[in-house]
């Protein structure tokens, strides 16, 4: 995603590396090596560390950096922005990280459960990530480290200070960086990708007439709420067109057609099966212009078993079909 | 919600006073009293706590309790437990907090905005609310305060034990006490809502035969997932049935009927118009059973557009009509 990034670390538990690996292969992540991590998180940071100086670590070794960022998977939104921030200051200041105003007060307790002191709010941060260093001052860093730190500690501004003497400079962050922890960050997550995703919808359309029309006036109607991208494609099958709509990492279709054509499965299925959706979660919504010809639906019932059908296939690869009749007078 | 509780006070600023009184009269909250705020949180708990004290600040003085609970609005789903808890502490030490484990670690800055030094994670804990005191010790803190406590403090526990020389217990608190604070805050509090409110549906139906059978299988193979309430309705229209499944604080309902009856009708719209949501957002699912006389449906035009206005109709109030059409053969 960020272009100016050379190589990506990926520390995962023994148990979870194959998973891992699996993923990367999936969507076709390069410049991405896989590190089985520690039992705390310091051992784990190290392992990774080492991959870029340690020749027997890795089978092979990648070209030592300037800078290398730390980064928790629990902080899926981080923004280009902050990242660029902290390497930035890594390279001026020798160490960098991310913290966020803390939002509850601070206290020291005291053997006794009690309250022993509590912290002036504004005096403090919370250290968030992701963290810069000069690779230098965090790889001799960690290669002083006692058993204690590896083990108990957390913070490696910390142990750029302590073995390197080295005052990390501090980078205001955005909300977007915290750790996702409850279920309720799960919660939070989730939501905000949906909201993320929702935010655009492709209107696919035929070229004939009715529908031309249509696939004129819904755009219209929803631009005033969301992106809309709209396409007629031909009833030519052309492939590639429909590629080019899906490679925008659109994620809402909407399919028009009149009933007596069968060429909107065509393309429903053409989105559902070619393309490998990255979140594997996306909305299609097939509106079915009905033109009663004799004051009567015209849908039969064998078109209605193949949508739900259809609906019932998709839906295992999380994407959901909705079937819209619209009758047209 | 907590039947030991005998006063409650709330604190709003100056432009809320209205709305909130507004909020207490419609929903017929008892034992409360709102108190208009100061322009910082210390200052705005002082005013609610004077409501116990003195007697030019309230027209009907309340009687002064032995111990008292402050709470934040932002923490909207504290338990019963931890309430408790903290009382029960406050009676034995004169004050007592909830608190949690730190989800990063705290850091000092120094002038240059860089770090000064981060603190040992496990020795710290976020003190959160409620917290609980000897009313007549927080209330001798708050009259000790300088302007500048007032002004720029946050720590209600600080206060006991700056100017009472109390040295608060430390509740170990459960993680639904943090603070809603940011945008994603909200998404996680609506979606616990969510998540509570579709625990339990309740299944409506009325004695005709086939639905007495519906009406027997819906539930048996609901009960699996979520809680069910089953309630067979008589046709004799008795409101005061409805009034009691409704009291049980259910926010879904399945009504069935078949299509020859209008009963479902009668049921939904008492259900919806009797009502006052607590929380105005249900979800009813008009289940309609249909039995095909002559092999086609038999539900009408009619039915189907007395669903729709009905259902547009209770969407203002943030109910949910969802109309299901099921071919019984």
């Amino acid at each position: 995603r960020i272009s100016w990034i050379s190589d990506i670390v990926v520390v995962a538990s023994p148990e979870n590396i194959e998973t891992m690996k699996t993923i990367i292969e999936k969507y076709g992540h390069k410049r991405v090596t896989v590190v089985e991590g520690g039992i705390t998180r310091h051992r784990s940071i190290f392992n990774g560390l080492k991959v870029f100086a340690e020749n027997e670590f890795s089978s092979h070794l990648l070209q030592k950096p300037e800078v290398v960022i730390i980064h928790d998977a629990v902080r899926p939104f981080v923004e280009e922005d902050i990242v660029s921030k902290v390497v930035v200051a890594a390279k001026e200041h020798g160490a960098a990280g991310a913290i966020r105003p803390l939002v509850s007060t601070v206290i020291a307790s005291a053997a006794d459960g009690c309250l022993d002191h509590s912290l002036e709010r504004a005096r403090y941060r919370a250290s968030e990530m992701p963290q810069a260093f000069l690779f230098d001052i965090i790889y001799e860093a960690y290669q002083q480290c006692t058993d204690y730190d590896l083990d108990y500690g957390t913070e490696c501004l910390h142990l750029a200070l302590k073995y390197c003497k080295t005052n990390a400079k501090l980078v205001e962050g955005t909300a977007d960086l915290w750790k996702v922890t409850y279920k309720r960050d799960l919660y939070a997550a989730e939501s905000i990708i949906k909201d993320n995703l929702s935010q655009e919808v492709c209107v696919i359309t035929n070229v004939k007439e009715t529908l031309a029309q249509v696939g004129f006036l819904l755009p219209e109607s929803l631009k005033s709420q969301i992106k809309v991208e709209a396409t007629s494609v031909p009833l030519s099958k052309n492939d590639s067109c429909l590629q080019n709509i899906i490679s925008g990492q659109c994620y809402n279709f909407v399919c028009v057609n009149v009933s007596s054509e069968a060429a909107c499965f065509y393309f429903t299925l053409k989105l559902t099966s070619n393309v490998d959706f990255v979140f594997s979660s996306s909305v299609l919504l097939q509106a079915h212009l009905d033109i009663p010809e004799n004051n009567s639906f015209s849908i039969g019932m064998e078109d209605l078993t193949t949508i739900k059908k259809f609906a019932r296939e998709t839906k295992k690869k999380n994407i959901l079909v909705y079937g819209l009749l619209i009758q047209y007078k």
